[in-house]
C-alpha cells in the first residue's frame, strides 16, 4: 500500500471584499469613474497656461507633475491643433425607459439594488470606443438600458435569467464596460426591457488553494481588487490587461483576453481551469478543476470569448502563481523599427520570454519621451541632456527613427538573470542599447495613459481609437506598411486636414507570430461627420489587416464592431455552426446583446 | 513610411509521403500489424526454453536481446503463472457485410480503394481495450463495418459526406485505430451500412514555414512519418504519444491528446493553430494560422476532443519547432514514492520543466529492471552488481521502495544546464541519487512496449489495462491510495486467486496538478467471464478516481467506455449543450460512432 504525506493542505477562504472594494471606492461608480470618458473622475490631462500639461488627481505616480515637453510634441508630432475647442455637453440625453410591468413585480423584493437613474442607464450602455464617447459628449446613446439590476452572487445570476425567461426581458451583462468593440451598446431595435445585470458586487474570492495554486473567484471582481486580495496570500493571478484597474474576471473570460504579462501568466485560455456560467439551458457547471482534461470538446472554449451572448459567467476557478522574487523593467534602444522587430523575431525563437516584452515605434517612442515630468533638479536636468547627446550624437541613433523595446523580467532570481543575459545578448547582436528602467517604466505607464489622452485629444476636435491583430511573423512588415499606407490615403481621400498619426507596437511575442498594436488618430476640424469618417478609415485599415494575414482581432474582440469580418475570420460553416450554437443555447435571445455574427 | 526587411520567407513544400510510408511500409496495414493485437507483426514477447525472454523482429533498439530477469519478475513481482496457456483463435469470425446498393453505385469509381475484405472490416472496428483484445484472440466483434473507403484527399472526404448524407450511411473515421475508449466500436443495433474512413493516405505535409515556424499537415499523418518529414527540413513537432509510431494527427485532434515532452511542445490544444474538418452541415475552414485569436467561441475547441462525432477532420495547420541542440536522458532515484512525488510537485512549482519528466513507482522502476537485456561482456555484469550492491547496501536504498524519476531534458545547451541544475538541486534535498541516462532510457522504451507485454500476458490468462487521470496536486496520494485499496477489493470479492498487479506513475506536471497513469492487470484463471470482471473493476477504479477529485481522463478521451461519468464531468447542461452541437452539426448521425454522451 502506498502512504504518502504530502504538506497539508492551504485552503484559505478570505474574507475580504465580499461586494467592498479597495481604496474605499464608493458603491455607486458614477462618483469615481467619468460618465463620458475614460478613468477617475479626479484624473485628466489639463493643458496649463504656461504650456505644460498636467494629469490631475492623485491616482498614478506620475499624477500631478508637470509635463513640458507634451505641448510641443502634440502639436507638431500628432497634428493636434490645442487652440481649438470642443467640449462634451454637460447633460448626457436618455430616453425614458420602457418598463415590463410583470417582470419588474416578479423580481421585487428579490434584489437589493435596481436602478433607473438615467446616469447609472447610460453608464451601463456604452463602452469606450471612440464612437460612444464622441456620442456621449456630443450627442446621444440611440438606445440605452431600460435598468440596471445589481446582483451579488450565482444564485441571483440564476433567478434573473430564469425571470428574463419567464417574461421574455433582455438581459446584458456589464462588468467593468471597459470593452472597444461595441459588444454594450442595446440593439437599437430592441422593444423588449433591457436589463444590465451588474455584477460588480459579485467579487468575492471564494477560496485559494495554496497546494495546487489555484483559486474559485466570482467575476465581478476586478483586476486590480483580485491582486491586491490575492497578495495578502502571498500570491498573484498575473493578468494584467491595459484596463485591470476597471475591467473584471467576467469580461476577461468573454473576451478572450490577454494581459501583458502573458508570457509567465498566460492568456485567458491559460489561467481559467473552469467556468461557472447560468444560460438559458441551464446552469454550466463542470468539475474541472483539473490542469488538464480530454473529456469531448473543451466548452470553457464556448464560453471565453461568448461576449455575453450566451448567459451571465458567476464564478471561475482560476490559477495562481507565487509572487515573483525579482520584478524589474528594462528597457533597450534599437536604431529603428526594422531592428527592432528582428529582435523580437529572434527573441520569440530563442523561447527565453521575459514576463513582459514590446516593441514601440518612434512616434511612440517620442509619446514616452513627451510624458517626461519636469525634471526635479538641475542634476537631472543635465543629466538628461548629456543622455540625449550621447544616444544621438555619439552613439549615432537618429531620434527621428529610434525605437524602444521594453521589458519587464519577473521569476527567481536565477530565473532573470539567466533571461537578461540572452536578452542583452540578442540586443547587442541588432545594434541595441540599454536604455534602463525608467524608460521600460515609463513605456508601460503610457499605456495606461493612452484612454486618457484620448479623452484630451477629443477637447482640441481630435478623434483617435486603438485597435490591434495578430499575425504570423513573415507577414509582420506587410501588416504594418499596408495599415499606414492606406490609413493615409483614406484620410487623404475624406479631407482630413493634416497627416494622420499612426503609431505601431509589437506588444506580444509568440512561437509562430505577434501582436501588433495600432493608435491612429487625426483632427476632424472641417469633417463634416467624424464618427462616420473615422469607422470608415478603421474598417479599411481592418481590410488592410486581413487581407495581408492578420486576424480580426488578438484580444479586443468582435463585439459588434467586427461582425462583418467573421464569415471572412471564420468561413460560412463556422458562423453557422455559432449561430446554432447560439440558438441551441438561448432559444428566446435573452442575451440578445448581438455581438459576434 | 516603415520599411521593414525582414528574413526571406521560408516556405518548403516538401515533395515526400503523399502516401507513401517511411520503412516502406506495404499499403496493407494487416501486411505489417497485428490483426489481433500491438503493434508489429514480427514483434512479439517470447518465452524461450532457458526462461529468458525475447523480443522478436528488429524494429526497436533492445530487439532480439535476451532479457534473463524477466521471467522471475513477471511470476514472482506481477503473478503471472508461465504455465498457463491460452492461444488465441486463428481466424476472427465476422458477419458479411450490409451493403446500401445506391451508395456503393453513386461512389463507383470515386474512389481508389474499397475493401470489403473481412480482415480489413475486423481492423477497422477496434481499438486497443483489453476487451477488444480479449474479444479477437477469444471470440467475435458484434458489429463490424461493412466497408472501408480509402481517402487521399480533403475533396475525397467531402464527396464522402455528402453521398453519407444522401444515402443515409454511417460513417466512422480510421486514423491509426489505437485508442482505448472502444471510439472505434460499432454500435450494435445499427442497421445502415457503415463506411469506415481510412484516412491513412491522406498524410502529405503540404508546407512547412520556416518563418513562421508552422506547417500545413493532413490529418492521416503517424507521428513517426511526420517526425521523420519534418526533420528533412530540420525541424520538429515534438508530439509524442505512447501510440507515436502508429497514431495520426487526426487521432491525436480527436482525443485531445497528450504527448510525453509535452513540457516542451506543448499538448495538443497547444500544437494546433487550425483545423479544417467536413461536417454534415459544410466544411469548418477557418483561417486561423494566427499565434492566437479573439473571434467568439473558439471552434478548434469543438473540434478537439469530437472523438469522430462530428466529421473527418482533414488537415490542420500546426507548430513546429527548431530540432533541439541537445536531447539527453537522465534519471534519478528515490527512496520510496511519497519522496518522489513530493519532489515532482516541487518541480512544478518551480516552473523548471524538462521536455519530460516522469515519476514511476516501485513495481514500475521493477518491472524496468526485468527488461534489462543480458550484459554483453562480464565487464558489464561485474559493474551491474557493484551498482546494485552500491545503491542497497552502501546508499541504503530498499529495493522493495524506491522509485525512480526519468528525464528527458532537450534544448539549447545554455537551456539544458539550466533545467539539469535546478532538477538535481531540487532532487538531492529529496535525497534522490543520480542513476544515468541508461535506466532513464530504459524507463521510456518500457512504455513503447507495455501493449507488446500485455499481449504476452494474455497468452497466460493475463489481462492488464492501463488507466489515467488529471487531478490537482494535493489529491495525488489519495487518488493513488483509493484506486490501490479498491482494486485490490474489488478483486479479493471476484475471486482474483492472487493480489492482482497495480502500479503508478505521475507521467506528467503541470502547475496546479499532476497526471497519474495506472497499470493493472491480473490473472484470471477461475473467473467465469474475464472481460466483464474486469470491466468492472475498472469501473470502479474509476469511481474512486473521481470521488477522490481526479478527472474522468487527462488524455485518452471518453469513447463509449466512460460515457457514464460524462455527467459528473460536466454536468447535466454541459451534456445537454454537447448534445445539441451534436444535434446541430450531424442531424442524420451520419457520425454515429456514439462516442462521449
Amino acid at each position: 500500500m502506498i502512504r504518502i504525506q504530502l504538506l497539508q493542505s492551504q485552503i484559505v477562504e478570505p474574507a475580504g471584499l465580499k461586494g467592498q472594494y479597495y481604496e474605499q471606492r464608493p458603491q455607486n461608480k458614477l462618483e469615481w469613474f467619468k460618465n463620458n470618458g475614460w478613468g477617475y473622475r479626479d484624473t485628466k490631462f489639463i493643458l496649463e497656461q504656461d504650456g505644460g500639461v498636467r494629469l490631475t488627481g492623485n491616482k498614478y505616480r506620475f499624477s500631478n507633475q508637470k509635463m513640458m515637453k507634451f505641448k510641443e510634441w502634440a502639436e507638431q508630432k500628432v497634428g493636434i491643433d490645442l487652440s481649438l475647442n470642443c467640449e462634451a455637453q454637460n447633460e448626457i440625453p436618455g430616453d425614458p425607459p420602457i418598463i415590463n410591468e410583470q417582470f419588474m413585480n416578479a423580481i421585487k423584493g428579490q434584489f437589493n439594488e435596481i436602478s433607473f437613474d438615467n446616469g447609472q442607464r447610460i453608464l451601463h450602455s456604452h463602452g469606450h470606443t471612440m464612437q460612444e464617447i464622441y456620442e456621449l459628449r456630443h450627442g446621444k446613446l440611440a438606445r440605452i438600458v431600460d435598468c440596471v439590476v445589481f446582483i451579488n452572487s450565482h444564485a441571483q445570476a440564476e433567478l434573473l435569467v430564469k425571470l428574463a425567461m419567464e417574461y421574455n426581458v433582455m438581459l446584458t451583462v456589464y462588468g467593468g464596460g471597459t470593452n472597444v468593440t461595441w459588444a454594450l451598446q442595446c440593439p437599437k431595435e430592441e422593444r423588449r426591457m433591457i436589463v444590465s445585470v451588474d455584477t460588480s458586487r459579485m467579487n468575492h474570492i471564494r477560496w485559494v488553494d495554496r497546494k495546487n495554486m489555484t483559486a474559485l473567484v466570482e467575476t465581478g471582481v476586478t483586476g486590480k481588487d483580485l491582486e491586491k486580495e490575492l497578495s495578502r496570500y502571498g500570491v498573484v493571478c498575473g493578468h494584467e490587461p491595459d484596463s485591470v484597474e476597471f475591467s473584471t474576471l467576467g469580461g476577461w473570460i468573454s473576451t478572450r483576453a490577454s494581459g501583458m504579462k502573458k508570457n509567465r501568466y498566460g492568456n485567458i485560455e491559460d489561467i481559467i481551469l473552469s467556468v461557472k456560467v447560468v444560460t438559458p439551458t441551464g446552469t454550466l457547471s463542470q468539475s474541472l478543476d483539473y490542469p488538464r482534461v480530454s473529456s469531448g470538446p473543451d466548452l470553457n472554449q464556448i464560453v471565453l470569448g461568448s461576449e455575453g451572448t450566451i448567459g451571465i459567467i458567476t464564478e471561475a476557478v482560476i490559477k495562481i502563481k507565487a509572487q515573483p522574487e525579482v520584478c524589474k523593467y528594462e528597457s533597450i534602444l534599437f536604431h529603428n523599427f526594422a531592428l527592432g522587430t528582428e529582435f523580437m523575431y529572434k527573441l520569440s525563437r530563442s523561447r527565453v520570454w521575459p514576463a513582459s516584452v514590446r516593441l514601440v515605434d518612434n512616434n511612440q517612442f517620442q509619446f514616452g519621451m513627451a510624458l517626461k515630468t519636469m525634471p526635479h533638479s538641475k542634476r537631472e536636468e543635465f543629466m538628461d541632456k548629456v543622455k540625449k547627446y550621447f544616444i544621438t550624437q555619439y552613439m549615432q541613433y537618429d531620434p527621428d527613427q529610434m525605437c524602444l523595446v521594453t521589458v519587464v523580467f519577473e521569476g527567481t532570481k536565477q530565473e532573470v538573470e539567466f533571461q537578461e543575459k540572452k536578452v542583452f545578448e540578442l540586443a547587442k547582436f541588432y545594434k541595441g542599447f540599454r536604455a534602463g528602467a525608467e524608460n521600460g517604466e515609463r513605456g508601460y505607464f503610457l499605456t495606461y495613459m493612452i484612454a486618457y489622452l484620448r479623452d484630451f485629444a477629443m477637447q482640441f476636435q481630435f478623434i483617435a481609437e486603438s485597435f490591434e491583430t495578430a499575425v504570423g511573423w513573415k507577414n509582420v512588415p506587410a501588416v504594418c506598411e499596408n495599415i499606414q499606407r492606406r490609413i493615409v490615403e483614406e484620410c487623404s481621400k475624406r479631407g482630413v486636414e493634416k497627416e494622420p498619426f499612426v503609431s505601431f507596437r509589437i506588444s506580444q511575442v509568440y512561437d509562430t507570430g505577434a501582436t501588433i498594436y495600432v493608435y491612429f488618430g487625426f483632427g476632424y476640424k472641417g469633417i463634416e461627420d467624424p464618427v462616420k469618417c473615422y469607422s470608415e478609415i478603421e474598417d479599411a485599415a481592418r481590410e488592410e489587416i486581413m487581407k495581408n494575414g492578420g486576424s480580426i482581432s488578438h484580444h479586443h474582440g468582435v463585439g459588434k464592431l467586427r461582425k462583418q469580418f467573421m464569415q471572412r475570420q471564420i468561413g460560412d460553416t463556422g458562423v453557422e455552426i455559432l449561430r446554432r450554437i447560439k440558438q441551441q443555447i438561448d432559444p428566446k435571445n435573452i442575451f440578445g446583446n448581438q455581438n459576434l455574427i
